[in-house]
């Protein structure tokens, strides 16, 4: 019988190599591992000869660079929407999911593996989201989930496979992190451990790409940032790439103490956690596309794509990226971002990314018609007292009724 | 025939004190004036004797200090929703408006008048506010809106007016403000003149209420809230009544720079404008109120909200307060914060509201289900699997159809 | 060590007989019986010889009649909404699970038992609706169910089960019956067997609880419902209990072929299902509803309810009757219900239940606002000119853009 | 100065007669005519001759048949959503308006007019619909409202206006209609007069589309329709033209009593109105539709296009059908629509359309899975289990702080 073929996520860490060696293990796998640049701010290269160290055969490393369709076809749709789960977390983790389980089943296809594992534990939101990725994209693919399935029961008996098996373990990962981190080009989250407790306050060390807003500069940082049709292009008058856009606005970010958030949230599986967030970028990204479309985008657009935000937000937070209802509602916001295109100013000062100034060849904002003075042939004033009469029309016989009713 | 007689929202400034006059020349009216100490900053008393001067009978004059039926009534429900006008608008106009207008019309019941009047202008959102609260209340008052009617054409003719009636007018009216104010006990706005160009940064002195993030002090306040059902109830373990409370938030933002807003908006009325809106101690309530609702607010709960509250901002902002969809609304919302009650610290520094813990005796929040670590009987991580493939099943189903279809 | 003590949703029948056995001989438990007359159409009291039959001491034998708090408190507030799931289903199983579950969880309570137990598959959202009402009543309440645990593969192995164990089966039961039924005072379903091929018509007899419109009277008949606050309360002017009302119209809805409903459904755990419904009084009921509240209703309050009532039809379909945003929807829209009162004609003939006249002292229809002629004061024409205008203000500034860019 | 030229909506009717005449006396103008045959049932080529005897240049005089265009451009996608308006209401009115609209302005370009002008009273919702039709597409095209104008205050001097003029007046026209009709290939609709008190049964004779369910056959009619991507294409296996197909549903539904509808609904210049609409070949394809969609669509995708349906359905009612908006929605609904091909049986007996199967070669329908029987491999009936606990997850801890807080 052929031995079963799995595509492993693989970061090159101490989890993810125990979950190689346990799948060759355990299963008697031949495990092909695919190692994503997502922009995490780690070397990925390490990761080809851990990899060949725990002998996977070097045409079954898979190592690539994602970062530019991550920005372009994950990050920049999203933000169209000015996507936010539970009023303030901008997803970061969430939507760099969907990109690597397509990517393990694509290579899958291509090796001829009939399983995908990743290295998601069984409490939290992501193991939901790259299977989610996984059944959508190939609904027969077997998924291997070892943190749901193995024996281990503390850090501790890892450590000892790891160790049994010749995986090399860093020092300080003998004792176990303060907290667990997860990276990529839009985001970096801490949680765990030292977080446990929502009512004490997150030690500044779990912060990880941004500096305090009390140790930014003292001067704030003025930016321009020109959109197209929803999207950023280009930053002081600077067209770039979207990964190379997105890495500006995180250095900037950074610089200026900007996008932390530090949120008790609930997961999909049911349960509260408390995570703390770094989306240097990503915070001034959401400010400025909320800047161009308040000049280029038509009110009632606007409130219907308001309407609709939480729930697609809950899509992509709960790993409902492929599911057609994910992509209706795309098909809603890309729509309503032909004409938002323009050039807006920010300040970047201390935490705060403000918006103070926009400006468009395609502005809805007509300064004739707002100004206090007379002078616009296109709005009369008496019209307002017909548009309030016949909106008060209805409240008016509510009234009448209350009235009678009440006689 | 008897006198036609109008309650007047009257501010004691000069516009009020034009149209008061001009009530009393046109419609050769008998005024009544309103005055609402809504806690915009400036002395009400003065009022009195203006109106005094314009001869107004004393027992026509109704000075009232309403800012705790302000704040208890309408500013602290709407909180409760973690209300926001296209994303970011605090809403801070728009909440009192059907206050001043439920009094008057309470006012025209008490002396017996026929008509009410407001200083709104035709192409704002307040002169629909003040009417619909009106017609809502007493349908089949008589609306008299100035602005919409008189044959002023221009400020100068205005000034005419006033100089011709011996209508006392500050020096500094005499020229133009180069921009208008309202302000309540919860923020105020600036718009009009040197707003008009949104490309343009509001300069520092349109801000009323806030100092500059950049001229706030360089260490943090840190400060803790306390909620019972949803509302705030003390600061710093200091019970304070709703207006009390709200005050020491505005001193506290005001000092930290905390609630600046410039703003491209829709308005009801069909055309955009720019606003500044300064709400310092509504920001810091609003972190402040997502901090306890993350602990004590049920995930589902939560998420229904979140949908809603764009309906119901739009219904405030549209100056439906009195229509029976927003108080449908209010019921789901106050339904939700039966448990919201808590106690959150907030560090506030240099623009930045940020909620560092938060505690709860109604706590949601469970550290025992979270951990990475096994020993909560209450979460088995086996489940996930089935949790999976079971919200997986449609998905894979139609991924079966789609490689059916494309054979 | 004690008995496990469990109590058994037990409808006398075959299955959950060969449940109650397999209860007492897997886990050695002492069994509790709860049997609820819905208004399911069978006697509830043979039930009792069985289960004693079976061995269930006397005081475990819990047998009651819930007609009235079912329709009362389950079925009329979901009316309230008019709800429908997926634009034609009126829930008439999902209804009932709520208060099964509720009224096991108290008798466990009584009793002291350790477990709650019910007959649904592992297929299907019954179980769902049971546990999760389970769950929210009584969160460390342990669960047992059989179709999810045990070791039978076919309907054989169940029958020499309850051959083996003497008990009794009826002759029919021995073959399988062509498809599955259940029934209460709201409604029946049939699925399964015969059912399953969707492309194929639903044989006649499948039908439980209504002739079929061919077969009915070929003469209209004509009733008046009278409605309360948003319930029905009398028809053609008799008053009736909640369940002697539904009752009545049960009856009248059969005679005339009304309430069947041939669907493909999506059910919450993931695949599509085929069922036959039968509601005949909640069809007229339905109607009956809208018909009043046409009258009765705000069009700003109805509109939002229209908004919301998928998702809350949702709610009750998947079992989160008992959850925190049922709740809050349900304040939402009893809020409305409380001048829907009045009186509805309608005529039922052959499948329709149409509407053919509403009447109401709390009618907000105005044959003066919308008579041709004119004469109503509280319309003025021209208003409509200016309510047009400002709505058609940011469509005019579109396409003045679109206009603008063209060029 | 150039005469005022101005395209007039002209149905050949007296009404429109009289505005035509009314325009060329009161405005001077030169009048163009547009006469869209929309399959109302009326001849169009009388309107000819009519506006020639009115004095209006051949060329001037526009005569077209856009039947096709109505249903493939406007029905057809509106049905794609099962859009009904306040649960009922299948829109025949309010999408016929947007197509006139938007032919109006495409010849006042053609022929260089200055103004456009319709006959729809102001109090109804046809003039909104209209004129923000004209608005959106050409923002400052004059509109001319005849009936919010003129200064006739009954009909009868509208008769006399028509006597002077030489109009021709049929002789039943003298007298008032007793109620009056709008119609479209799509429906008729009758309101006003005999039909204002809601109380009162519609009288037989308003009917005009359909024959009474009690005058229908005795025998059911069997049909099917083809779908493909969510639009109708063949009967009984006959591809047909969008038009043709709908008047084959036309005839299907009139000859069975189908499609009768008798609304108090809420116009959006604030009343509530009474209307009897009759809808024969559309209440056929919504049922159709869902039918098709039962088995093609996916869950997700349904329930959100459901959700988002009424908020669709009153901007056509409201007449925002050129809003972005509005196609923003339909970019969503379109979407959803891709595999929504297949067949549909019906049978049509007595005033019901009911489906009684469906097929599709894009079916979502898995009788493997669904069957009671054990057997398929994609559903492990354990999985449900895991399901339901992470489901009931939030709402046990909401139970457990119920306790804690209760002690």
């Amino acid at each position: 019988m052929a031995k079963l073929k799995v595509v492993l996520a693989y970061s090159g860490g101490l989890d993810t190599s125990i979950i190689l060696k346990w799948l060759q293990t355990e299963y008697d796998a031949e495990v092909v591992t695919f190692t994503a640049d997502l922009g995490q701010g780690e070397e990925v290269e390490p990761a080809r000869r851990k990899a060949e160290l725990l002998g996977v055969k070097p045409e079954n490393i898979f190592i690539e660079d994602v970062q530019e369709v991550f920005v372009r076809d994950f990050v920049f749709p999203m933000f169209r929407a000015n996507t936010v789960y539970e009023g303030q977390y901008l997803l970061g983790t969430s939507i760099a999911r969907p990109l690597i389980a397509k990517r393990q089943i694509e290579i899958a296809r291509q090796v001829g593996a009939d399983a995908v594992c990743h290295g998601a534990t069984g409490k939290g939101n992501d193991q939901v989201r790259f299977e989610l990725g996984y059944y959508a994209l190939e609904p027969d693919i077997r998924v291997i989930a070892p943190w749901r399935e193995w024996e281990f029961a503390s850090r501790e008996q890892l450590i000892d496979f790891a160790e049994k098996n010749q995986i090399p373990i860093a020092k300080d990962k003998r004792g176990e992190s303060p907290f667990s981190i997860d990276a990529n080009l839009l985001h970096s989250s801490s949680e765990g451990k030292v977080l446990e407790d929502p009512s004490v306050e997150a030690p500044e060390y779990v912060h990880q790409r941004t500096i305090s807003p009390e140790d930014a500069p003292d001067t704030p940082t003025e930016i321009t940032i020109d959109f197209e049709r929803g999207d950023p292009v280009a930053i002081d008058g600077v067209a770039l790439s979207p990964a190379a856009l997105l890495t500006k606005l995180n250095e900037l970010g950074r610089d200026n103490g900007i996008g932390r958030l530090d949120l008790v949230e609930n997961r999909f599986v049911g349960m509260k956690s408390r995570g703390v967030y770094e989306t240097p970028g990503g915070t001034i990204l959401l400010a400025a596309h909320r800047g161009i479309e308040s000049i280029t985008l038509d009110g009632g657009a606007m409130h219907l794509k308001d309407s609709i935000m939480p729930r697609y937000a809950s899509l992509i937070y709960n790993g409902f990226w492929f599911a057609p209802e994910r992509e209706m509602l795309q098909a809603l916001i890309d729509k309503s971002q032909e004409m938002v295109s323009g050039q807006v100013r920010m300040k970047l000062y201390k935490g705060n990314a403000t918006v103070i100034g926009r400006d468009s060849a395609y502005s809805l904002y007509d300064e004739d018609l707002v100004t206090f003075e007379e002078g616009s042939g296109s709005y009369d004033q008496r019209d307002a007292a017909g548009f309030i009469r016949l909106n008060a029309l209805r409240l008016r016989i509510a009234a009448q009724r209350a009235k009678k009713v009440a006689r």
